[in-house]
Order: structure tokens, then C-alpha cells, then sequence
């Protein structure tokens, strides 16, 4: 056995099933025992910033690291954007990037690059394998690294002589490290602060918003009175009818000072403190009220459901909070193609526990709050902000979870950064429909253009902004990559294709011309 | 004036005339700056990755820095494959990144990242303003920086404040260091050497495959009897009817190993010794026979045209070297579309002067010595082996050479990563064709899948190196992008469209059905 089907055991061993792969020479090995191993599920992507963002979809929803598979530092750096993402969504990854053999790197050949060095701008863990006996070990130690709280970024940088040099040494799956311990004296002090008579939110993040979590935040606030409050970008949260409805802090800084200005305590559960997506001249980066008492009840990594269900049962808070209520039949929406009507067909057709990756930029703001009481549903977004996350994200997604419906509500800038995704999904026949939202603009650039106080823009100033000259065809790319795909100018046409495409199966892709 | 407008005076004052831009937030003073000053041009490109190998293609045609606009470490990591091979090509590139403003980065705002950390990865020069007042000053420096020896990469990080902020101090373009002197003692060594009676190549690289270091060269080897040899990725080499040809080192380490088994004395002018591309189970990476004397008339960053002119009159090299005849008048190729038949209609209907983009992989392999004796013409090919240069590469050397004919020869995996690139083109109209191999794989996967001795593949194995299911309809992307198209599935199909976008100008998109 070569160190690359030795380490190839181990992954599977360890739980590992799915590979995102874009490989080169020095990954032969590796796609070789791939390719010879019925545990391993190998998708090719056509670009790595796919690779990383599918498999940081699928980690979102198995919380199981997928492998990828990546080539040299070159590799990894297009893989980087996605990367962050998932580093910022605490999904938990395995990357293996080979890199050349050892005795090679002193020649500086062309590919030659510091790959650790790449790798630890956004892995939690980094490890090169020192032989070839070393690497499955090595593999072993980044899946218990990669599960380690709710999840990191562990990346096995592999010298190709390591995988292709005999191993003589198995290396059995590792234990994977309990969860951060919670302290009974904080949800005890916070119990008492929740009595106290101020004003507050708990603030909800990460793990906090999965459905169980939000029930007993639920009981909470129904007992003391809190309010619920989550991140901007949460990782995934499930929403929508019959569930604990929590308020999205505004992406806008003064809109959210704005929310946050009512509230004397912030509790926060598995999330950071508010602060601002960007500065702004003149204005405060740090979102709290002045004076707000902002106190941790989990933080990230931690425990975050028994930290909720303690502190309810310390408050008594057994009646069940407020849920979102079905939504009561409403007539298709008509007339223009607004993000709206967008909205109001999505949750009048969503199917059941589908799955939204919402890269919609601000197209997506009035999203959320449309969708609160759709069917069951939960709701991805850019955690980390770099654009290009949204396809690649339903893809893995859509692998993850084959049984439900994905639906990627996708602006039009983004989606061509990793517009690589549609012909992965098309391979691999997963079920996502994608919407594209074509206003044929950096929508959101041209709002932040003012906000930051740049001045009165000239024609060239906005041109650099704008996506038409050509107007792209989204209804051509996508058949290109082997999507179906049509082109909706009103609310009706939108209903109707929407509609088809849930009653459906299969990659499919709708260009909505918006109108904002 | 802000330190975003007083960089771009400096920035123009310093003859940087044409920006690359994919903008943020972060990068709005800048965009609105360059928005307002008419010595800037500003190219949108719709992915970062596009940007740098822009930039790179720019900066390799006219010797001259373009600027990128870059937004904090996302964008910038989705630049570096380009940057990657931008670096190996020499090419003076000076990136601006914009960063989150100095007192935000505390707070680790979802985009946060660590900006000079990604940009030391791949620059030889890097900086982060201290102030509103210094940003301009750095600026000149990283002009200075970039024009360094035949050119490197100098990245300067600017955080959004210091663009916003005012500036008084305006920072006059700084004066280019002289290039490394060049030792008359080595001159006169190796003209000893080269009449010493040993088999001798003289091993080319960089700038000394100009038209003017070659015609040097070609006395040389006239006057000395050595032959010229080029490495095997040229960052851009001047070559056709009536220049002196060199032999280019093959690819694959074993046909590179067996050419230089020829030399006893290998001399390098502007180029590293030989190695492999990647190293392989039980074969050297240093390539030069054993015991062959490897000496160096020039190094990288030196002059080696004066260097090859000395040496040449050292010799009394006066007789002018063997160079390339014009090809007779051939009949246009028929039948099965394959590599060479591209190459033969290459040959006979390129015009004068035109620029060629090589990232056709496997099949740009005969492609090469079959256009020896073509029209006198550019080659420019993939210099850090980073997969994704030759859309951005092009598009770029038509903006810096708005009077050549430029052509991408395109493999179809590669193209994938940076298609953006075609929306550029049609953008700004550039006189780019484009010919995309299709051949539905990453062929040279296959190959090298043998050559590291990986066993033998499964059909899933192979479903990773291949690009079919779907198949990849480029004639629709291209069209989505803004970019006429058209499809050969014949010899005679082929010349025919590639003759009409010879006879035309503006993007065109070739997808050339190839037969290997």
C-alpha cells in the first residue's frame, strides 16, 4: 500500500465520505486510490474556489468535513475566497493539497510556492507529512482536527513522493476532543441579569440557530421577556413556519446601531459582538449601544443548545416561545419582477425542509423577513462575505442532503466569480434550482459608493461597477455548462418557472431581470 | 485632496496608465479617484483572477506596470495563480488592496484577514500605509519596486481610512534602480569556454528572447558553434520569418534530459539551470547531463542583451546566425481537426506582429515548432505552470498592444478557471480570438496519471481528469459573455473561421473540436 491509499483508509475510517477535487499532477496518487475505493465519493469541480465552497455547503449540512483536493499553493490560493467562508462559518473541512515531493522543492520548479505558508491564512490546523508512513496519520489528526468544536479548517499538506512511497502503518481514526466546558456560575449570572429589569436580546449565532437551540431561546424570551436577535450572516439557521423566529441584525451599521440602540444587555450565544461589516468615516465600528452590558452565555465552539436549555430550565421557562405562523394562501404575486415578488413566490412554492443558499446580496435583504413564515426551511449566507460562495454552496448542500430542495437566491456579480459550480451540478444531477438576480450591477457597490462618502461618481467611476456592455446571458452560460435554464421579466413568468422547477428534479437555473 | 487621490497622481506621475479593477467597498475612494482623472484607464474585470493575469499580460507587452485593484485578502487571494505566474514571468505588476480601515481590524469583522500576509505569498515587495500622507509615498515606491531589474511584484496594502483621509503631501515618482552590473570577467570566461571544444548550449530565458539578445545570440552560436536553447515557459519570446530560432526544452523531464544530454557546457542567459516541472518516482529533477559545467553569463534582472552583445564581440561574432525562413506557400490543412492542423492554419494566416497566448497544454505542445517560420510574431506562454493565465493574458496584451492581433490558444480545463475574461474582452472591444482546444479532459492529467506511476485507473479515476457529462458548449458561454462564436469540427472549418477573424477585429471565440 502506497502512503496515499494508506491515507485514503484512515479518512474513510474516520468518517470522511465525500471528496471535492480539482487535482493535478502531484494528487495522482490520491485520485488514484479515489478511484479505487468504494467508501470515497469523488465530485470534480472545474475551479478550486468550487471545491472549498461546496464542500464547506456540504459540512454546513452533514457537520461532516468533506475532503477536498487541491494542487500546490496555486490551487489552494484560488481555493482561499471559500476557504474563509467556511473558516468564518465554522464548518468543519479536511483540505489535502499535494505538493512536490521533497527532495524537489529545493530546484524552485515553476509550481514551487510556500503551501503551509497558504494554507495557514485560513486552516485552524496545518500539518505536512513527514513520510510516507506519516501522512495517513497525519489524515487521521486532521479529520479530529477538523471536528473539533463545531468545526475547523485542517489542511494536510502532502509531498507527492509521501504518497506515492510504501506505508507500512495504518493509522486508526482518532478520538474527536469534547466540547469547551460551560460554566454553571454564567448561565447562573445571567439567569440573574435576564431578571434584572433591562432591556435585552440574546444574541444568537452559529449553532444557537439550529432548531433546538431556537426552541429553548424561544422558552426564554416567552419567560423573561428577552428579545431574539441573530448575526448577520449566520452559517445556517433554520427557520420558517412553526419555528422560533429570531430578528436578522441589519447588514447596514447605522440601521443596525439602530436595532441594538433599544437594548441596555446583550447575551451573547455562540456568536461575536456586533461590529460593522466595514468602517465608515466618522462612524463606530463597535454596533453596541454605549453602556450596553454585552456578556457571553456560549461561545463559539461551545455547547450552545445545553447552554440555552440550562438557562431555561434555571428560569422555568417551559412555555414554548413564539413560532413564525404558516403563511395564510396568498394570490401569486403580478407585475414587475421585483426581489419582492421574488420573495413572495419563494414561500408560497418552497417545498418542505428546502435549503436556501442565499448569496443575493442586496437583492436579499428584503428576502429573509418575506420568508419567516414559509414551510420549514433553512437559510444559508455569506459568512465571511467573499463573494463567489452562493453556487459552489448549494452544490454541496445538494450532496449533502439529497432528499431536499436547494435553492440558491444568487446576485449576478457573484455568481460569475465561481460560475464553474453549474457544470458540477449538472454532472452530478443534484437538486438545485438557482435564481440568478440580474440587475446587472454591484448593486451593493454602488449604495457603499455613498456611504463611504466617495464623492459624486463620473460615468467611468460607475462603469466600474456595472455588469452590462455586454449584458450577460445567463440562459446561454448555463446551457454552456449543461443547466437547463429560462429567463423570467415579470412576476408571473417567475411564479410559473419557479413552480416547474419545484415541482421537479435536477440542476436548473432562472435568470431573474430584476427590478429594484 | 484624500490619500486615495494623491496616490493616483503619483501612481500617474510615475507612468501607470491602466488599472485593473474588481473593487470592494474598501476600494470606493480609489474607484471614484480613478473615476475622476483622465491618465487612468480602468478595465472592470469580473474576477481577480482575471485582474492579475490582465495585468501580467499588459505588463509582459509593454515592460510597464499596470495597477490592480484589489479588495482585503478574499480578493486578493483570488488573484494569486495569476500573480503566481506573473512573478515567474518577471513582470513589474504593482497590486493595490485595500484593507479594512487601521482601527477596524480589532474587531475581526467577517472580511477580515491578514492583507500583507496573502501578498508576501507571491510579491517581492510589500507595504501597508501608516498614514493618509504616506499612502502616495508608497505608491512611488512600489512603482519603484516593480520596475526593479526586468520586473517583480509590489503590492501596497491600503487601509480604507488612509484613502479617505486628506493628504498633503503630494509623493513625485521615484527614480528606477540601474540593473545589476555584469562581470567583463565572466564575459571573457565564457568566451573561453565556448572555444574549448566542448559541446555547448547556450540556455536562454526572459529577456534574452527579444528579438535583439536573440540576434546576439544567433552570432554566437554562428561565431562558436554552441546551440541556443530557450526554457521550456518563456515569459515572452520574439520569434517567425527572419528571426533566430531556439530550440525550446521539452516538458516531460526525460525528453528534456535527453536533449541536454547533448551539452557538456551549458550557459545561462537570463534563465535558471534546467529542472523537471514536477519530479516523478525514481527520476532526477536536475536535468543537465552529469557532469555538464553549468555557468552563468547573465542572471535574471541583469541586462543580457548588452551581455550576449559583449560576449558576441568577444568573439568577433559578426556574422549574422541562422534564422527562420518564411514558410512557402502551403495548401490550407483538411480533414481531421488536430493540434498540428490548428498550428498549419496558425502559420499561414497570422498577420505580422501577432501575439500569441499559449495555454493550450497538450496540444499546445506541436503547436510551437510548427509556427517557427510563421510571420514574425509574440509567444507568450504559462511561466508558473498556475492553470487559468491565457484568457486573462490576452486580454491584457491587447489592451497594451491595442495595434497587434492577439490569439488565445486555449485548452478548454484551463479556460474554465478564468472565463470571466471573455466579458472583458467584449467590454473593451479588444482584437483578441480566442481558439479553445476542446478535447473534453484535462489530457495532460491522463498523461501524467502514467507518469508517476499511479496504477491503473478506474473509470471513476478517470472521471476526474475528464470534462465530459456534461459536455462543455463554449459557442454558448461565449455568447452569454458578449463574444461572437462559432464551432470547427474540421480542418477546413477551422481555417475558414480562423481566416475571418484575421480578416476582422474585435473578441472572437474559436471552439476547435480537436482530435489527439
Amino acid at each position: 500500500m502506497n502512503g496515499a491509499e494508506q491515507l485514503l483508509e484512515t479518512l474513510v475510517d474516520s468518517g470522511v465520505e465525500i471528496c471535492f477535487a480539482n487535482p493535478g499532477t502531484s494528487e495522482m496518487q490520491l485520485v488514484s486510490a479515489i478511484g479505487n475505493h468504494d467508501g470515497m465519493r469523488a465530485v470534480l469541480c472545474l475551479f478550486e474556489g468550487v471545491v472549498a465552497g461546496a464542500a464547506d455547503g456540504y459540512g454546513r449540512m452533514s457537520d461532516k468535513p468533506a475532503l477536498t483536493l487541491l494542487h500546490v499553493g496555486s490551487g489552494f490560493s484560488n481555493s482561499m475566497a471559500n476557504q474563509h467562508n467556511a473558516r468564518r462559518a465554522h464548518t468543519p473541512l479536511v483540505n489535502v493539497v499535494g505538493d512536490h515531493a521533497t527532495w524537489h522543492l529545493q530546484y524552485d520548479a515553476p509550481l514551487t510556492s510556500d503551501v503551509p505558508g497558504h494554507a495557514a491564512l485560513c486552516s485552524a490546523w496545518v500539518a505536512v507529512s513527514e513520510s510516507a508512513d506519516d501522512l495517513a496519520l497525519c489524515g487521521a489528526q486532521a479529520v479530529q482536527a477538523a471536528l473539533q468544536g463545531w468545526g475547523q479548517i485542517a489542511t494536510l499538506v502532502a509531498p507527492a513522493n509521501h504518497a506515492w512511497e510504501d506505508s507500512t502503518k495504518p493509522a486508526p481514526a482518532l478520538d474527536v476532543a469534547e466540547m469547551a466546558m460551560l460554566s454553571p456560575e454564567t448561565i447562573t449570572a445571567i439567569a440573574k441579569l435576564l431578571a434584572n429589569g433591562k432591556s435585552t436580546a440574546l444574541f444568537l449565532g452559529g449553532r444557537a440557530l439550529r432548531e433546538e437551540s431556537l426552541e429553548a431561546a424561544g422558552r426564554i424570551a416567552r419567560a423573561s421577556g428577552a428579545q431574539l436577535l441573530c448575526e448577520t450572516f449566520p452559517a445556517r439557521i433554520q427557520r420558517g413556519a412553526g419555528r422560533v423566529a429570531v430578528n436578522r441584525l441589519p447588514y447596514f451599521a447605522e440601521q443596525a446601531a439602530e436595532v441594538l440602540g433599544n437594548f441596555e444587555q446583550l447575551v451573547l450565544v455562540g456568536a461575536a459582538a456586533p461590529v460593522s461589516f466595514f468602517a465608515y468615516p466618522g462612524k463606530q465600528s463597535w454596533l453596541a449601544a454605549e453602556g450596553c452590558e454585552v456578556i457571553t452565555l456560549a461561545e463559539v465552539h461551545q455547547d450552545t443548545c445545553t447552554a440555552l436549555c440550562s438557562l431555561a430550565e434555571q428560569l422555568n421557562a417551559t412555555e414554548p416561545g413564539e413560532t413564525a405562523k404558516p403563511t395564510p394562501q396568498q394570490p401569486p404575486p403580478v407585475g414587475e419582477l421585483t426581489p419582492l415578488a421574488i420573495a413572495q413566490s419563494l414561500a408560497q412554492l418552497m417545498p418542505d425542509n428546502a435549503i436556501i443558499s442565499d448569496e443575493a446580496a442586496t437583492c436579499g435583504l428584503p428576502m429573509f423577513p418575506a420568508t419567516v413564515d414559509a414551510p420549514p426551511h433553512e437559510w444559508m449566507t455569506i459568512t465571511g462575505g467573499a463573494i463567489g460562495q452562493g453556487l459552489p454552496l448549494s452544490l454541496g448542500a445538494a450532496l449533502a442532503c439529497p432528499r431536499q430542495k436547494v435553492i440558491a437566491l444568487q446576485a449576478d456579480g457573484s455568481a460569475m466569480y465561481t460560475v464553474q459550480a453549474l457544470w458540477s451540478m449538472a454532472r452530478e444531477n443534484t437538486d438545485v434550482t438557482v435564481v440568478i438576480m440580474n440587475n446587472r450591477s454591484y448593486a451593493i457597490l454602488n449604495i457603499e459608493l455613498a456611504r463611504v462618502g466617495a464623492g459624486q461618481p463620473t460615468a467611468k467611476t460607475l462603469s466600474m461597477l456595472d455588469l452590462s456592455r455586454p449584458d450577460i446571458n445567463w440562459v446561454e452560460i448555463a446551457h454552456g455548462m449543461g443547466v437547463a435554464a429560462t429567463r423570467a421579466t415579470s412576476a408571473e413568468a417567475f411564479h410559473q418557472q419557479f413552480s416547474d422547477a419545484m415541482a421537479g428534479s435536477g440542476p436548473r437555473l432562472i435568470e431573474a431581470m430584476v427590478v429594484q
